[in-house]
């Protein structure tokens, strides 16, 4: 693999998909119709820490549910991560639980590991039973040398709309050595039909305890993953998984955790951003600041009602510096906001367009703010002027191809 | 005039948008760039209760700010409302509370009426002020011989995206006599862009007291205008007036007011339904019924949060069964919902096509369902199983015109 990127804030992209040490195999066992690659094995030879973050959906699919049990009770014995894509293994009831229970056996036995030592994941159509026969075919060819052990294509096998991979790594270097976080994922939201699953792998060279490697992961999360919004659905599949396999010999205890988690939450940050920005017929990533809010909360939910607007987002799309669909999407956002006080500006720095002062409309360079709207990323900043807290979300600009894509496919 | 419609659960639509004694007056006084209505004047010659509903977003126009204060000061003395399209007299500070003000003296002054007799309407840009100048030009001309006295254009005169004027009326008869409610709305949040608003006037011959007429009101918005929707976005005007005549004669006491109620939610509901049907780029309307709910408030949640959603509302406009994405939009609504309890059919009575049974598919006519979803309404029934709640919310599909309205045209 090539040495991974030094850390900095926003994490190397298009970088290796897994920290040094760990494995991945990837292979087409016809899961898609159209024989692209839709199964990845990803594993340690060691056991890992392991931790995850799940979709809240009421609606849970049978690996979301099997992951969380393997989790509760194997966190600090996990060797690896078995997916496919194709089939989404969710609202299949008891046999689908049962089918994602096999499939954790089968690549388990290709590892010398435990079933309960496998974690699963699934991306696909809903409603559908796993092809139970080519799923154990496609397992039986990752043992053997014809699967394509590349790490660089595990990120290709997750796929379903996404066009392209969606890779990150940092490395931070402590105290007693540098470790790397390296993780890959596919896209969400941006939906084809019955496909609507975000699915991320990190792993680590770190030893982690379970307990720490959860906290980590939580506070990563709520700063990457959920950040992000595409569409405003949320999906049946929706996991989020660290592995942690301590082979660099670094241990992260109390004192390293702060920057682990700032390692851990910019590889997060750079994929979240990567599938915002690949959000089904979306053609740039946009940016969102809120700030002067009186605490985080509500920032972030002036931020996040302004990104699931689809006036704003169709307005970005149309390079419109339309303000008012703004203001109106932050009147709306259940947060106590005084308009007079409002400053909205388009771009960042020298280049700042500002497009609103103390609320009211000020004259402004319109085909200049068009410009910075057509930009990638697309960068907004709103100032609600009533506090010192802030919050930062990233979606896309939304398209007539969204639509397009998600009519008329017919299931 | 022609006679009302009788009374049912559906008022009659395509009615008259007056109720007996109402006067409509409209004119083109160049608000409207393209030269078409945008001015209409609806009086009474009597005094009547007054009450309105009024967006909640923390945005609100000018005179949305002077309605509440004209009704919080004289709800039983209101003569008649003045209405403009083609500028929303939105975000234009204490200026735009001028020219509304200003808007109400020059409109009470053609009927004879003070100032705070008026109530105020706008719908158009945002951020722009009102040219006053043509503004009183064309009050002016409302009042006299040339303009157009017919109450049937005031429907026409409130339009800005709508593809049609939408109006409806119901009678009631009571003890004491009948009583006509008739009213007229304009659309919301199909939305052009900067103007995004929905705005409803509904006059009525009843004599009803203020504090009656406004619970009348509340309800009848609540099971009316609070069900629809078109994107989610809400807007800073959003207005829905009643004005009650008591020309009738006839006396709304307590124990009419179930049955008055009755036929102003049902003229509200029409007007609701043909706002959702009217949606940017719908090609029809959309009836989604959540049953078996714990509550009420669940129910609408669920109910809610799949009419919001852009994939089943895509899903729809392909004419796709596509159960999934309602399985997985009812899934994050923030319900306590049991997967494995869940019903869902399209359709209605005997031809319902029912496409999960217990939470699991069942084998379905596809073209069947595929040609129930084409029609207009469309309608989707998701029971629950967990209680015995039910609501009901209108939205429209969603297509890709509805994109390029609002991305393509740069303010």
């Amino acid at each position: 693999m090539t040495a991974p990127a030094p850390f900095s804030a926003a994490a190397s992209s298009a970088a290796t998909p897994l920290a040094p040490g760990f494995h991945g195999a990837v292979t087409a066992c016809g899961l898609k119709p159209s024989g692209a690659l839709d199964l990845a094995l990803v594993w340690s030879s060691w056991p890992c820490t392991a931790a995850g973050v799940f979709t809240t959906n009421r609606v849970q699919a049978a690996p979301v549910v099997l992951d969380r049990e393997v989790l509760a009770r194997s966190a600090s014995d996990i060797r690896g991560v078995i997916l496919n894509s194709g089939c989404a293994n969710a609202v299949t009831g008891p046999r689908g639980l049962e089918d994602a229970r096999r499939m954790a056996e089968l690549a388990a036995t290709t590892i010398d590991a435990r079933a309960d030592q496998m974690l699963v994941l699934s991306t696909g159509v809903i409603g559908v039973h796993l092809d139970m026969t080519r799923l154990a075919t496609g397992i039986a060819a990752l043992a053997r040398d014809e699967a394509r052990r590349d790490p660089g294509l595990v990120a290709r096998a997750a796929m379903t709309t996404d066009t392209r991979p969606k890779t990150a790594a940092a490395s931070v270097a402590l105290r007693a050595g540098t470790v790397t976080v390296a993780g890959f994922a596919k896209g969400a939201g941006m939906i084809h039909p019955n496909m609507a699953t975000m699915l991320a792998v990190v792993t680590t060279d770190a030893r982690v305890a379970p307990a720490q490697l959860d906290r980590a992961l939580r506070a990563a999360a709520d700063r990457s993953f959920n950040r992000i919004s595409v569409d405003g659905d949320m999906s049946t599949n929706d996991t989020l998984l660290v592995l942690a396999s301590g082979v660099s010999g670094v241990e992260i205890g109390e004192r390293e955790l702060a920057e682990f988690t700032g390692a851990l939450t910019g590889v997060c940050g750079s994929l979240a951003r990567q599938i915002a920005r690949d959000g089904e017929g979306a053609t740039r990533l946009v940016e969102i600041v809120v700030s002067g809010a009186r605490t985080a909360h509500e920032a972030h939910q002036v931020a996040d009602t302004i990104g699931r607007s689809p006036l704003v987002k169709t307005a970005i799309h149309g390079n419109d510096p339309n303000w008012g669909r703004i203001l109106a999407a932050a009147g709306y956002a259940g947060v106590e906001i005084d308009p007079a006080r409002v400053r909205l500006t388009f771009g960042d720095g020298a280049e700042a367009i500002t497009l609103l002062e103390h609320g009211m409309p000020v004259a402004f360079d319109r085909p200049g703010a068009s410009k910075l709207i057509a930009r990638d990323p697309c960068l907004i900043r709103l100032d609600l002027g009533m506090g010192e807290a802030s919050s930062t979300v990233w979606t896309c600009d939304f398209s007539a191809e969204y639509v397009r894509v998600n009519a008329e496919y017919t299931t």
